[in-house]
């Protein structure tokens, strides 16, 4: 029923247009992937990058860009360049992305039918594709029937859309949120504390709970603090723990904190954005034992089921609480209303923030059908086995007399080290050593690590961190860690 | 640095496996492109969707799936039957979908590369291609280069953000939202009373304003609510307008708004999640006058910019009042911190709710490139034209002898018309002919519309919608339309 020829200038495409197209921009991402145990562990950022950002700036046309798809992936090649490398094997920066191909794929798929997947009214066999995996998963923490789940874009909006479901659980729609409190680790991820924020929870109202020797939240301080701040008039209703800091891996005692929040009635999320998904594998289940007492729990499948950037999870073991939290209707909406929806998958606009959305479902489906589960329990077991192989090679350097000192051994995937502090030795000059220590290793460009503040007899002190989780990094990888540490020693 | 061969059972695809998996799926996806003109504008759903739903469920498997990419496919294939078609050009029901091809491509790529565009420093030039269409489209709103925005996943949490924004303004960290008031039409998308909602703003602290016969809010109307808000004690900090509601298109009168909450020194909001984006041509810019004015613009690529589900965007005149509501800083992004940051687009996570996130603004600047800017507005203004179009259609239909009324005429690119009330006729028996009115239009499954309630003398009435909004939708489509009206008729 569409014409049958678009005009010229028209936005569609004919069949040999979006070949073309399609093959001109996967030589390019696919050469790249080629080429990625090669290219160095990171590429220009900084000045250097934003040289690069200017010269790839391009005012936006009226015409097409002269040169067309050739052009365009010149620019996005010279752009690429500039940025750090997640993809790649020796990424072992903040928390490491990886990206799976099949998603990527996926994404494409998605794009091309585009589907409404928002309501599930609207493609329920779809729909039904991404309740699966929702409920697979689940069922992989220990929880029930009644749980339900949703894919966001990420961790940040997985961690907000359960603080409003326990906000809402516990002060409906108009309580007063001035005396609202949630109690956070002293290492929890700034994505907890600006989703309070988002949530109208005021910032003085977060509490931030001391860690233990292994950074983990210390249920007897969480106790005491709640116990004055009822004490004091105010009305706590959250325990934000995490399963998997993002500095050192920690996870924070999870039977004590259910035990303790069950107790005092509030609401207990578990951020296991980095480290959630090692439930999968048996080592990983032993770390997170007692997560299956959450109230909600947050995964990044971007993060530790190895898709590329865009999806976080929220799982809720009571759905309907995250329901009552997120659903609003519509006249608008009355036709799906009208429909046999006996047997129809859960609706994601009903249990988390978003309408309209990418099919998210789709990128973790099909490599879970492609590779099997199997293939991720195992890649997730390696990973916990690889940060072992890093902190044995730390331990065995400071034997043979390297002046580090290990500040976080592997809870999960993570551990963090420092150059020891020397007697007598400023601050600040101890921090520029330990940036030197970190810029020497960088500048090889084998590996790629970042740093973070971890507390010192002297306040929290630079510390260099390594965190394994792409599913292309392996033993080498660890190895070449090992050895550009030693060398910039 | 990775290994060379991969273990069998891993998650790295060989170059020919990754060659294949994309031949494979991308055969799918073009054929269906191809086919898209004869498909029905609208597959199973309801009971019979269900049952497909349950047909292609399949269990996650611990190996992969036998069949591998050519059983995915199939599975797909099936799934896809059950599902409305937001992508044909018949689709003119809700808000029409279609779905950009490039975009589809720019989103494999993006997932192939996997980089980070969460902050721009970790790909200060990838950064700057999105940093880039944001003030394109700021500038072509009429705001100044103080201006920011961001690429949310949808309009949802554009319209979330904005309101954050302007809660923070008014109430700081901890103000008391119980007093906080907010005005919205009374044909607002409900997605603004859920942001509100999700914000912390009590739902009896949300006023709904009177509409004019033209669906518009009446701005003496919200004055006399402000002045009596006022006068009881309340805080009223938002005026949420729409640039083309959901239901009929409506345009809020933006002059008389903006200079109503100057007055009162409101944060003015505009959704155009739906028309927002008929700015960019010239009959639409006319439509929309006074946009320029507002505190924050929410419009939806994904819907106005053709471009597939997962893209909405958030522009604010004062990007520092978005910056302030959502700039969280953490230990672990020291190293961000320490580079030379001039020069260095926007960062994404200080001005939206996220920090990882897929790379969004990739699937807005491609297209741009390969089209030109000059595409979409013809566009746009073929849309506004079809709906007159489809508008005059029903008005020679009415001028037949048709008993229908034209409840709603075009402002952007929908009308609404339903059966005229019968004198005497029950509510339920009008409803309910016009039920079967729609059903038996859709039942031809050549164009596919929705229904909302609007007023009748006698309170909200059944009433069908026409949205055009497809770059695939042309001529042809709406004369289809026209005649399975009169056919249904």
């Amino acid at each position: 029923m569409s014409d049958a020829r678009e005009e010229p200038g028209g936005l569609e495409l004919t069949p040999a247009e979006r070949r073309e197209l399609l093959d001109v921009l996967s030589s390019f991402a696919l050469a790249r992937l080629e080429h990625l145990a090669r290219e160095p562990a990171v590429g220009e950022v900084g000045a250097a990058g934003n040289r690069i950002a200017a010269e790839v700036s391009t005012p936006i046309p009226e015409a097409p860009l002269p040169g067309g798809p050739a052009r365009i992936v010149a620019l996005l090649a010279r752009a690429t360049e500039a940025s750090l490398n997640p993809a790649g094997p020796g990424y072992l920066a903040y928390v490491p992305g990886g990206g799976l191909y099949a998603s990527a794929v996926a994404d494409f798929v998605a794009g091309t039918l585009n589907r409404f997947t928002g309501q599930s009214s609207a493609a329920p066999a779809l729909s039904r594709l991404e309740a699966d995996v929702l409920a697979w998963l689940a069922a992989a923490f220990g929880y029930g029937p009644a749980a339900r789940g949703v894919f966001t874009s990420g961790g940040s909006l997985a961690n907000f859309a359960a603080i409003v479901a326990a906000r809402h659980a516990r002060f409906g729609d108009s309580g007063d949120l001035r005396r609202a409190i949630a109690y956070v680790g002293g290492q929890s991820h700034h994505s907890v504390t600006k989703a309070l924020r988002l949530a109208g929870v005021p910032s003085r109202n977060v509490r931030v709970i001391d860690v233990d020797d292994a950074f983990r939240m210390i249920p007897g301080a969480l106790a005491s603090r709640i116990a004055e701040d009822r004490a004091a008039g105010g009305e706590p209703f959250l325990v934000v723990a995490a399963a998997g800091t993002t500095n050192t891996g920690a996870v924070d005692p999870l039977p004590a904190l259910a035990e303790l929040s069950a107790r005092e009635r509030l609401w207990l999320h578990v951020d296991g954005a980095y480290g959630g998904a090692f439930v999968l594998c048996e080592e990983g289940r032993r770390a997170l034992v007692g997560i299956e007492r959450a109230d909600s729990i947050t995964l990044d499948p971007h993060k530790g089921l190895f898709l590329p950037y865009g999806t976080g999870c929220l799982l809720a073991r009571d759905g309907e609480a995250l329901r009552r939290a997120h659903h609003v209707g519509a006249d608008y909406l009355q036709d799906f209303d009208a429909l046999d929806r006996d047997g129809e998958p859960p609706n994601p606009a009903e249990y988390g923030p978003e309408l309209s959305r990418d099919f998210r479902g789709l990128r973790l489906w099909l490599p879970l059908m492609l590779h099997g589960a199997g293939a991720f329990r195992r890649a997730l077991a390696e990973k916990l086995a690889l940060a072992q192989q890093a902190c044995a090679g730390v331990e065995r350097l400071i034997a043979q007399g390297a002046p580090l000192e290990l500040v976080a051994r592997p809870q999960l995937s993570t551990i963090a080290f420092r150059l020891a502090r020397a007697p007598g030795e400023a601050a600040d000059a101890w921090r520029r050593r330990n940036e030197a220590l970190l810029a020497r290793i960088v500048a090889r460009r084998r590996v790629f690590l970042s740093s973070t503040l971890l507390r010192s007899a002297d306040g929290p002190a630079f510390t260099l961190r390594v965190c394994v989780l792409s599913f292309r990094t392996h033993a080498r990888a660890i190895e070449t860690f090992l050895e550009d540490l030693a060398a910039a020693l």
